[in-house]
């Protein structure tokens, strides 16, 4: 067995982690929604939007600044768009509501556009993104989060790493999947280096003195920077992302942006998050095979590109998650032993057995 | 008289610009479309994709590759959607028909989403997007074009520079306008610099044989790096942001796209490039003064935060561009001598007199 892992079952990380949910309050289908997007971000590779953040969802419902059993409600709607209230409940169930309605727009209209207010974290925009691919539609999941990248030129955290999670369908089991932080790098990033002692590289981080820095734990009393890093290297964009989002997203919708956002995971008020999802059919601009054929080969040209030296293989966007979670699938999913136990913890307290690892198979 | 430009009347270079274009074989209508925009670049500060490209789009029209006197065409449409050829015209016609299609879907459905192939360079993409500001409409514009990009990983630029634009109307003079390349630099960038033999800047560029390179020279001769520069700081978020472009243009759109592009301003053959346009309404999801004043608070928020040691201002996105329009519009467009000479060569073969430099004014 793995000492800093181990393996876990699919479907029984999702049972388990929905029984939870459901433990602490939200209903059957709304703990299967949010369980199975959850543990999808652990099959991809992505653990710090998985089960992992579990306790700190409890927290947030235990404190009473969440409704777990809150139901998403329509409030506007037009042919090709619609404002949905999240009525502050858990993000992946006012995020999968939304996500589906803007498919089916795309599906009846050929494009759908659906914002969200009032909601709480969703977890992975790629998920909703990727709901698009069963259909050939073209998905894109965008949201606001809680202040921690410093503007271009700015020395506090002002803008969230506001994710743009893009899915675009190929006819194969390799479909373009981008979802990225518009920051350089995650919070979590700076938190792993700390707790290794290990320096930052240029353009991850300033301290609180608005000077870029190396200094993990100084870069997390400071700020992010967006994704270029400093303004001579394009920093300037990635800030113009992080905004962009949060105007499509909370500023849309109508719920908080920007530095108005509480603290990550803050148990004193709501999040007041907002959302905004698209969905588009290529098949109003063409044959839907011949754009696929399309997709696809542009996917295998990048692939089949001339490496640089060092270089084993280019990658095309979402391809590493595919693999993780083709890994997930055959071999358990990779929890670390801390996140399981936490789980345990949590299981023990509604009254579960504790979680079936899967010692076997794992590597 | 400033040494190193010109100060010349926004109307008279738009013209101007017209009246060579007409020579070259634009219609009047196309003629003055195209002029605006290419001089909408020149007095934003955007000089790289202003009339200084005059005498290259010229070249494609004298070589027979870009037909001066197509009217692009609607292959397909539905309510908010459309595919526009552009045959093989200037991409500045087709851009604005197609970017006013997509503002006029979204003010009878909410949105409008429509893609252009058969297409060419359409200048600052930032134009179209601000479309949709006069309509109180969201606007986006993304092109593919050349490969210059290297993917993360690789050695060959098999990705164009490929811009995203949006603008979000703000209710005020202090729209957001995001108007970007998804490379760290642009290629004029790394010329001056080779020109002026000063050393790039980390995460700009590689060499020919795929290591990154300080060297002016030697990064003309390799490729650009997407924004984020390595992959250590991000550079496959810029050349996944990248080939989402170029997945929405032209494989959407049914063109060229990637490493099938041919060079820049490649007079053998022509350019199938693709473009894709949105409009969104914000009325769609609540009252548009609410929207615009959440904008405008945000936009505000960041402007007011705290700055980083040396820094004077923090800007949002197009307030650069803005300031420098108000400018041009008070003492004229910046034009390089050089390419005031250019214009009076091109001028003198179309029959027209020299280019009137507003000598006065200078600064």
């Amino acid at each position: 067995m793995n000492d800093e892992y181990a393996r876990v079952d699919e479907r029984a990380l999702r049972d388990y982690t929905a029984a939870i949910l459901r433990g602490a309050g939200m209903t059957t289908d709304g703990a299967g929604v949010a369980a199975a997007i959850l543990t999808t971000s652990d099959a991809r590779g992505i653990e710090s939007h998985g089960v992992a953040r579990l306790p700190q969802y409890v927290k947030l419902i235990d404190a009473g600044v969440l409704d777990p059993a809150a139901a998403p409600t329509i409030e506007r709607e037009s042919a090709a768009t619609a404002l949905v209230d999240g009525r502050n409940g858990m993000g992946q169930v006012a995020g999968d509501v939304a996500m589906r309605l803007a498919i089916a727009k795309a599906r009846d209209h050929d494009v759908g556009v659906v914002s969200v207010r009032n909601s709480n974290h969703f977890g992975i925009a790629g998920y909703y993104a990727m709901l698009a691919l069963e259909h050939d539609l073209i998905g894109l999941a965008l949201t606001n989060s809680s202040p921690l990248v410093a503007p271009t030129g700015g020395r506090r955290a002002m803008v969230g790493t506001n994710p743009i999670a893009v899915a675009v369908p190929s006819g194969d089991d390799h479909p373009f999947v981008l979802d990225m932080a518009t920051s350089t790098v995650p919070v979590g990033r700076l938190e792993v280096y700390a707790r290794k002692g290990l320096p930052l590289r240029p353009g991850w981080a300033i301290d609180p003195a608005g000077d870029e820095t190396l200094d993990a734990a100084a870069g997390r009393a400071g700020a992010l920077l967006p994704l270029g890093g400093a303004a001579e290297t394009g920093g300037y964009k990635g800030y113009g992302l992080g905004v962009l989002v949060d105007l499509l997203t909370g500023v849309l919708a109508g719920g908080l942006y920007g530095p108005l956002i509480s603290g990550l995971w803050d148990a004193t008020a709501p999040s007041d998050l907002g959302h905004f999802f698209l969905a588009l059919n290529p098949a109003a601009f063409g044959p839907v095979d011949d754009f696929q054929a399309r997709a696809r080969d542009l996917i295998q040209r990048l692939r089949a590109g001339e490496r640089a030296p060092g270089v084993d293989e280019i990658l095309v966007a979402g391809e590493k998650e595919r693999r993780a979670a083709d890994d997930a699938r055959r071999h358990g999913v990779r929890l670390y032993h801390s996140v399981a136990r936490a789980l345990d913890d949590l299981g023990r307290r509604f009254g579960l057995g504790d979680l079936p690892i899967r010692g076997e198979n794992a590597p």
